[in-house]
């Protein structure tokens, strides 16, 4: 057989093959971490309280089918993206604007820049700033000319909390061991093989990033012992994919790393007189560790700040003198009403912090077209004649400015949903042309149950970069491998189970 | 704090102690693979069918208190014992008297032995041997002298589908792990450190056992490609204990291995007209393996031979020319009564199979008394008079000699025992003296709960050996690490659920 296409992948497989590729799923991942808790529709709490169990985290059984002159150019752009959002989130006169503007419509956004306007004033105490970045592309066929070159689009940047770096070199270590043992029918090798199955190196390359920082930072002061400090929610069922992290950078950089509830933040750490950030972690009161690296991976939702505690929690983060993973201002830069003013058909930012005009057009090239729906710009109009058009409207999708707020309306749903919202309401939206990603198809394993059907898939690629707010200077700057996302296509029915996701990986073709 | 003693250990920890350990034991055991699926108690099956889920493996929370001399001791004699173990699996004249004693009282041991004689009759096809052996030891104190140093006791000597060589790597690198971020309270490093702690390299030596028969077996024939298999019990809920030395020999030793359920031997092996062992996978059949070895994790308990199919499977195995991970003579060699029959007090035999003196008397200090409970030997009516007496009872225990079979009568529930059981049957019985292992504590993590009192441990120590049956010759020869089981003390009340097992690591003292 010779490669296979989207069409004809992955094949059916006979009873046999099926138990053969399931049995080694469900046990390499565990032997190898692989792993979530269950969740309570799985296991109910009251049978497992202490959160001792585990199963397969959820896997598609083969990899994702990417283009890869696609994958190749997402990698390569990623040391560009970082330069970009580092400079975005330095340029205090260029955000400020848009922030304002946003404040009206997303409170959550409003109390974030309260915290940097705080520290601000105070001056901040730590110059450094580290991402652990994952900008999220989905391939694109242009529906008017099926023939073209599929392409790259960006479905958004994370600045904050990038998940899964941890289980996607495990995943795409589970597709190559299974291609490696046989369990993908023999007439695959010429589509899937050693070449074409594509590592991930987001462990590593992320606990580097880490490391880079804790160094970075310097020699602890009065004797004490550096650490860093993964924040967390608490219970977490993704633990194991954070754990790898942690795993990595005590064992590969000597790092010690301690998890700290972000509802814990307060109680257990405080600030020296110079905005040291001291740790005294329960279990052992006595000693206060000196926290060079702050990595969130909690506070990035609204609902997490239920109160003023929390805040004032964040503040305390915020004034003190370890490098965060990410800042405030890092965050921030990270909201989709930044992604939409630089994707904004003829918007200029973009050479702004890209000097290089060739650089610079590589990042626009994976752009799709972010209008916002005012009723002043030049954009915002033409973006309402687009959206109001039944026609037009089917290549759109209409999606709240709002951080973590409610549901996308799509293309044909657009017109009457806009008609039955008040106007000055509009501006609360965003308008993104559809990407297009080819059809396929694939079979998830989740909760101990297959479901197989039609898949989108969605690339996301890691970034570290480390620098400087004051000055610029950028002193670290490196793409950190890549994640592969699979959900059930939402537009097929009776397919894999419409918008849960899985971990894959690629198999370039 | 100076070291600790074994009153002292280990200590009372605070909630917040108890919480840090204890998260960190669930979610290292997870994402290193020191799991098992969970029991029906713990997860009933209908909750999860397809066995998607996971648990940490039964593990102490520390690693409990071993004597260095002894634990060295026993690494040290392994070599003599793989010799001593692999001389009499091929000294059928010796062993043919014990057998066909034995035969009477156990059919287990009869139908093994019929399995031999058919293939005797017809030629081995297959000259070499694998053992893949484990050693169990306890600590003796002799209760008359608690001064005397402490030295070890064999418990018993396994031939066949020695577990938990794959988790005991692992449970000695999690102990290590703990001690590292400083999960044991800090007054305890006098005793427990990284000197203290030893690894177990029984993972990486276990593979490289099953890798050197794979290469002694030489080149498959007719182009095939050669391969180990294990055979195994389905289902299975210790497999990644089992997946651990197959990822190993895969990994290290680019060495295919295929699982096989006992219960399949027949429908997917045949034997080639040379009596090659070929293999073909029921996902992929069209394809025959060549088996350069066959590992046994499975066949050794009578209940698995439930027809005359079972024995035809074991039979088929037998006569084919891949290698036994073990024979069923290396499997008879295993069997308590060839223990009793070295261990009888003023016993010649051990001097048969280890001419060297000195290595001899090593081993020989190794065994606790053992005596038949026969009417006519000096020794069996020596031991009817310990057995008998309510004074000297109490140092022994009373263990049938059949495999599998039925419970221990231990200390005074001896006398009246026999005086109930008649005299006739006294023959099928052995009397061993007891061995007393030093008083310690422990806890267990069990089930998502963790237990606490008084615990026993048992030391394995694994051994590889490869011989030749005819010359005798021995091509492989190594002790290949520890394995520490603990489990709660019988005789205390409200300790650890007696009898209950769970792995563990040494920290010698």
């Amino acid at each position: 057989m010779a490669r296979a296409g989207y069409a004809e992948y992955p094949p059916e497989l006979t009873e046999a093959e099926t138990h053969y590729l399931l049995s080694n799923v469900k046990d390499w991942s565990i032997a190898h971490g692989l792993a979530v808790r269950p969740s309570p529709g799985f296991v109910p709490q009251e049978r497992d309280p202490g959160m001792a169990l585990a199963t397969t985290a959820p896997v598609t059984l083969f990899p994702s089918l990417f283009p890869r002159a696609c994958f190749e150019e997402a990698l390569a752009i990623q040391q560009s993206y970082n330069k970009l959002y580092s400079g975005i989130a330095r340029d205090e006169q260029w955000l400020r604007p848009i922030i304002e503007e946003l404040k009206d419509v997303d409170s959550f956004v409003a109390d974030l820049w309260k915290v940097h306007v705080a520290v601000a004033k105070e001056g901040y105490a730590q110059d450094l700033s580290l991402g652990l970045f994952r900008s999220d592309y989905m391939v694109h066929v242009d529906p008017a000319n099926k023939d073209a070159a599929p392409g790259i689009k960006q479905v958004e940047f994370n600045t904050i909390a990038s998940s899964f770096g941890g289980l996607s070199s495990k995943v795409s270590a589970l597709h190559r061991h299974l291609e490696s043992i046989g369990a993908y029918p023999s007439p695959l090798s010429e589509t899937v093989n050693a070449t074409s199955l594509a590592p991930s190196k987001s462990v590593d390359s992320l606990a580097a990033g880490l490391a880079a920082a804790h160094k970075a930072y310097g020699s602890p002061r009065e004797g004490r012992t550096a650490c860093v400090l993964f924040v967390v929610q608490d219970p977490e069922r993704n633990v194991f994919d954070q754990r790898h992290l942690q795993y990595a950078l005590t064992a590969k950089h000597g790092v010690p790393v301690f998890r700290l509830p972000f509802s814990r933040i307060l109680a257990d750490t405080e600030l020296a007189s110079d905005r040291t950030l001291l740790y005294r972690p329960p279990h052992a009161a006595a000693t206060a560790f000196e926290v060079t690296t702050v990595y969130l991976r909690a506070g990035y939702s609204p609902d997490e700040y239920s109160g003023a505690q929390a805040w004032e929690a964040r503040l305390h983060l915020e004034r003190s003198r370890a490098i965060k993973c990410p800042s405030v201002l890092t965050q921030l830069a990270g909201c989709k009403k930044i992604q939409q003013v630089l994707a904004t058909p003829a918007a200029p930012h973009v050479g702004r912090f890209l000097s290089s005009a060739s650089e610079a057009a590589r990042v626009l090239a994976t752009f799709a077209p972010i209008y916002p729906l005012d009723a002043a710009s030049e954009a915002g109009r033409e973006a309402r004649t687009l959206a109001l058009d039944p026609a037009t409207a089917t290549r759109y999708v209409l999606k709240p400015q709002r951080e973590g707020g409610g549901n996308n309306v799509y293309r044909a749903a657009i017109p009457p949903f806009l008609r039955g919202t008040p106007e000055q309401h509009w501006p609360a939206y965003i308008l993104m042309e559809m990407i297009e990603p080819p059809a396929q198809r694939n079979a998830i394993f989740r909760n101990g149950e297959v479901q197989a059907g039609g898949v989108i898939c969605e690339l996301g690629v890691y970034g570290v970069c480390l620098w400087r707010h004051g000055s610029g200077e950028i002193l670290e700057n490196w793409e950190a491998g890549y994640l592969l996302r699979t959900k059930g296509d939402q537009s097929e029915e009776g397919g894999v189970a419409a918008g849960f996701g899985a971990v894959d990986s690629c198999c370039l073709v």
